[in-house]
């Protein structure tokens, strides 16, 4: 990997919501559905602020937005943070930066007081990267709700504590 | 148990936000946050129609509002709904309401399609009979997340295929 500036950016602007989209687009997995909820939450930060409870880190590669995190403190609990996106660009897939902006968005729950970071995924065959990602990130398989999407699509839980 | 009128009303009227707060405060042991969010539930549906993706049961004996469900379709799943509340007033406790206003929910739920309820409640043991009362009507333990609302105040997941 040739020598790249990536940076990270915290504040949401109007045209995160296309990133956004054109991020999570791009794996070719996500139900429409799913892709307008991601592009939803952007929305919702950008009108509510931090009330809206979302959190968002972008990362840059030479100044273009390739991947991010959304997250927030769930609410009626005093420190759990749910993990509701992460995503890379798919042209930028293999070159380790979930991973860092993983670990940034572990940095920035930790700082804001949280003990533990929860994210669900699904058991389909197509999310075994996501879920090898978790694990290999430390995270611990937590429980399954088998047919929980769908017929044969169970939700899975995973959770580290920070 | 004299012989008394019990029925069942889907409609909400704005005196339901009224009706939710007193039957919600009347145990005294949710937090205010908890309660005003019973509260925004109610405030939701009377707002958005079924949009609100919120459904209530509300249960009358001799035309009181005793006891309340609010329950939905869990947004990107197919046919699990997630049981938000199912409360009974305190001074109507003991008389198996509960249960028969759970039954009528989950005949609801059935009647729309949905194949899976969720409960979540807390490990607290001011919720013991809370946790009854899933076990009694056939509810699965199915995880338990330690920590997750507080220090010692774990989530605790039940499920009823329906």
């Amino acid at each position: 990997m040739e020598i790249t500036k990536v940076s990270f950016r915290t504040g949401v602007k109007p045209e995160d919501m296309e990133h956004v989209r054109e991020i999570v687009t791009s794996s070719g997995f996500f139900y429409p559905v799913e892709i307008d909820v991601a592009v939803e939450l952007v929305e919702e930060r950008l009108k509510q602020g931090e009330a809206s409870g979302y959190e968002f880190i972008f990362l840059e590669v030479e100044g273009i937005t390739v991947a991010y995190s959304c997250y927030g403190l769930i609410s009626l609990t005093k420190s759990s943070y749910d993990l509701y996106w992460i995503a890379t660009h798919e042209n930028q897939r293999g070159n380790g930066l979930g991973r860092i902006l993983l670990a940034e968005t572990e940095r920035d729950i930790a700082a804001r007081g949280g003990t533990a970071i929860y994210a669900e995924t699904s058991s389909r065959g197509q999310y075994l990267p996501t879920r090898m990602f978790y694990e290999k990130n430390n995270y611990t398989l937590k429980a399954r709700f088998e047919d929980y999407y769908d017929q044969g699509d169970d939700l899975v839980f995973y959770v580290k504590k920070v």
